[in-house]
């Protein structure tokens, strides 16, 4: 067998897939000659640790190191090779030309199989005065040393971080974490665009209310320079946002020169182009990582999807395909996850907004606002979830999360009920972990696949602040008055719930009935005592705890 | 539709399960008259937060209190009867005869649907000196007053729990938390006995190291009384304990006075017999909660599971039922979490001591030791997994999971992994929430799905401590000198993986190598290279790590 395997591997990228597509083939293939390539001074460091080191939780810069040369020597008996640039790919005759960045010299190595782990490159886009010293990119160490460095030359105060993503949201609470004050500008309406507007509105003001200040729905229009240090940033609106430092976080561009140079194919979204076994159209070279496009596993469709998750798992298959085993690569299911000063936010399987934009009409959306564990125990703290699926058969399509605790728990739960093609109907009959500090006798997931059971039984026809109201709408509040005095739909008729039996002829007859209470359950009950008494309704999924996100 | 519905509907039992029935009917079912009958003070309280109540960790009484009478009154038009023994059932007539336990009085009560939700009883063995004062079970509120007043008023400073399950563990921490000397006494040889007692031990080591004393393999022979508010537990070896209070946590046996005396048809574990639709053998009758066999979803059999979770669940398929919907119940998982001190101790599905008793043979078992999330992220702290999978085709069997944070989330993202009926290579491809201070790259369920692919797969052939070893055993720990300083096997070889391509020749020829590191990884890489070099080897699962709990 092993006669058959390719005797000479390079891998050009040591982080991330690079890495573990190394490590996994030594442990097939003993004899193989494996050698790596980068650019950076480190290879298999964690990049996703960066902002946690500028912003001080990380103290020291050796933990970002999961690995080193050394240790890819002497344990797994391959060779590193960091500074060195890998300059062209000759595929007719199997070789890459490298230049090792400390000499300047150049040498040519031959390959029977080669990994392209290259990654994505920050966007920095050709604005005025980009280039003016203060403003950054975070792709490696060192550039987290760099902008270290200048943040404790110029004591910087005050911060601009362009781009309201994942990175940009990490930076900006490890700036704030830094005493420093953040300005976030994001050019879309939200912030991290893979969110329903109303989920990221929940972070948008969990930001606020941390004292980050946002700019949404304006782009950045150019940099001017002050005195030494410090930079005014000019928006397309025509607002100034002084900073002591800049750092551009709009997104990344998979690493495309070699490839395009040697002439492998490329995507259509701007990524190599890989089969499900990560190899791209020369049948000698595989490609993983943040430069490759995959599969969005829900739609079908290709995507860039830059995780870490992803990369390593690519990796891992890209080393099995070369070993000539048959895994696959089954594509992104968009799970991921963002911490938020003290918030979890997180999401799995589609929006919706992308399957608005896929034109799919066959889902409906609940929210609902559970806690974490048992009320009654100490600590008990409200979770945020909406929940996607199929009106047809109730197949989960997606979820979006934002609470303090337990967030990344149901999520992981969903992701693997999607994974699986679970529906609706697994979600409200799962077994999950219940002790008071842990769950609930009916967990957060129980209640979202109840909820949704009942929408699509027909029990609670549901309705969303979305929809229109038309002259015939009547919003019936079935809260106390206490609550109901705290803010409420305009013009709503406020009858409590306890009170509704007695009370039902002061209701308007033939008019478009929607009924909402907090969140959805005292709601659900109104619902269904009207509908059985003849009196149709639909209830406002979420009820008022939703209301103020909904834009 | 509605006329053929059961009126007048009637619950015995007003907690978990009768509760979420008596909710659910009246939203599925406006007009029927429904009444619940409690023989307590209180209807839908919270039993499983009574440990903490009694360590005052929940402060408030109140606050166990989930829904009173007035609630089921005035939101659910629910007419609550507590302090109200049902005394019997005539199944001819649908009526039943209760008698108010304050006034005496008896009346007769009819009815077109029945449910009992009577619950179960804590075990209260006929031992010598069982009703001496001091000595308590704990299954309601009334009962976690009576224990505090003792406490208070006999300033107690020892306790002896007996039983080791997840009650007594709760009840252990909570004294504990009151600053009492706790000694848990317990028949079995491990704590938790639904866990596998490598894992159990895992859990008892951190309790010693919380000061409790664990009496481990002993039963109770009897009780005997020093001065007031002191007693002496006399064990069946023969030793002593004395104590200023007893819990008695040994189990619960359900409830089945009334549903026996009215002829329903009761299980072979001596629970109530429903069928999926949590029907008694009299087709009016429905029963749910701790009072019921339920199918053990796993296996197949009957069994009786006390758990909230199930309940309620159960509580919605009851109400369902009568009101003529096609609900099941699929049976009980056998998730269950436990909190003990800070340590999370959670499993779902089988486990080997399970399969075993089954005389199941075509299962594996792995061990791992992930963090739960970065390890460069302050804060990681090492879990200890055992995932249990068919050889012939990898599904998933069941999961036991130990550590002090994110066990809850893996174990329930492995039980919705389970439902569905997944595999091991689910688990390697499962995408999961990823930041560093959420998980991992690889996330640990990743890790479990690898190393059980790799196992499956032929690539990585594993032994487990327990395996006699032969006068041909060689034990080869591939970890560095200095950790194997601190302990190894007895007669091991110390070779560190990263030196052992050029130590090859140290290798007895013709052995049963069985190579080990800390925790499996080392010890795979170490045998990917020796299986390749044609040296035949098997690697310990778990490594090193695991080695100090097996026996």
């Amino acid at each position: 067998m092993k006669k058959s395997l390719p005797q000479r591997i390079l891998i050009v990228g040591g982080v991330a897939g690079g890495a573990a597509c190394a490590a996994r083939l030594r442990r097939l293939h003993e004899t193989a000659e494996i050698s790596i390539f980068d650019r950076g001074p480190h290879v298999s460091f964690a990049n996703c640790g960066l902002p946690y080191f500028i912003g001080g939780i990380i103290e020291d810069e050796a933990d970002l190191l999961v690995a080193d040369a050394k240790l890819f020597r002497e344990r797994f008996n391959i060779q590193v090779h960091t500074r060195t640039d890998v300059l062209s790919i000759d595929r007719e005759s199997r070789t890459i030309e490298v230049c090792d960045l400390s000499t300047g010299e150049k040498h040519i190595e031959a390959y029977d199989a080669l990994v392209l782990s290259p990654g994505a490159t920050p966007l920095r886009p050709p604005l005025p005065g980009i280039d003016l010293p203060g403003i950054f990119t975070l792709r490696n160490i060192p550039d987290s040393e760099t902008i270290k460095k200048w943040m404790e030359e110029y004591h910087t105060t005050k911060a601009v971080v362009v781009g309201g993503g994942f990175i940009g949201l990490e930076m900006a609470e490890n700036l704030a974490h830094r005493g420093i004050e953040v300005s976030i500008i994001e050019m879309l309406d939200q912030v991290m665009p893979p969110l329903d507007p109303e989920i990221a509105a929940i972070v948008e003001e969990h930001l606020r209310d941390h004292g980050v200040h946002l700019a949404l729905g304006d782009g950045v229009a150019g940099f001017e320079a002050l005195e030494a240090g410090r930079l005014i940033v000019k928006t397309q609106s025509g607002k100034s946002h002084e900073a002591d430092i800049v750092i551009l976080a709009i997104g990344v561009r998979p690493e495309t020169t070699l490839a395009k140079n040697s002439g492998l194919e490329i995507g259509s979204r701007g990524g190599v182009r890989v089969d499900e076994q990560m190899r791209t159209s020369d049948p000698k070279i595989w490609a993983v990582g943040d430069a490759v496009e995959v599969r969005d596993w829900n739609f079908g469709f290709d995507t860039l999807v830059p995780l870490a998750g992803p990369a390593a798992r690519q990796g891992r298959i890209a080393a099995d395909s070369i070993c000539g085993r048959a895994s696959t690569f089954r594509g992104v299911q968009g799970t991921a996850i963002c911490g938020v000063f003290d918030l979890q936010v997180a999401a799995t399987g589609c929006s919706e907004k992308a399957l608005r934009r896929a034109g799919d009409q066959d889902f409906e959306k609940i929210y609902l606002h559970p806690t974490q564990h048992a009320g009654y125990y100490p600590g008990a703290k409200r979770m945020h979830l909406k929940l996607l699926f199929r009106k047809s058969d109730g197949s989960i399509l997606g979820a979006q999360g934002v609470g303090k605790d337990g967030v990344d728990r149901r999520i992981d739960v969903i992701a693997m009920a999607i994974q699986k093609r679970g529906t609706v109907y697994d979600l409200a009959e799962a077994e999950l972990c219940y002790a008071p500090q842990f769950g609930g006798a009916k967990d957060p997931i129980n209640f979202a696949g109840m909820i949704a059971s009942n929408l699509l039984s027909g029990d609670m026809p549901l309705v969303h602040w979305t929809e229109p109201t038309t002259p015939s709408t009547t919003f019936l509040d079935v809260r106390e008055p206490s609550e109901f005095a705290q803010g409420h739909a305009e013009g709503a008729l406020n009858i409590p719930v306890g009170e509704l039996r007695h009370r039902l002829s002061e209701l308007p007859a033939d008019r478009d009935l929607r009924v909402y209470c907090a969140v959805g359950q005292r709601g659900y009950l109104a619902t269904r005592l009207l509908i059985q008494r003849g009196i149709p309704v639909r209830n406002i999924s979420g009820g008022w705890a939703i209301a103020p996100y909904i834009r």
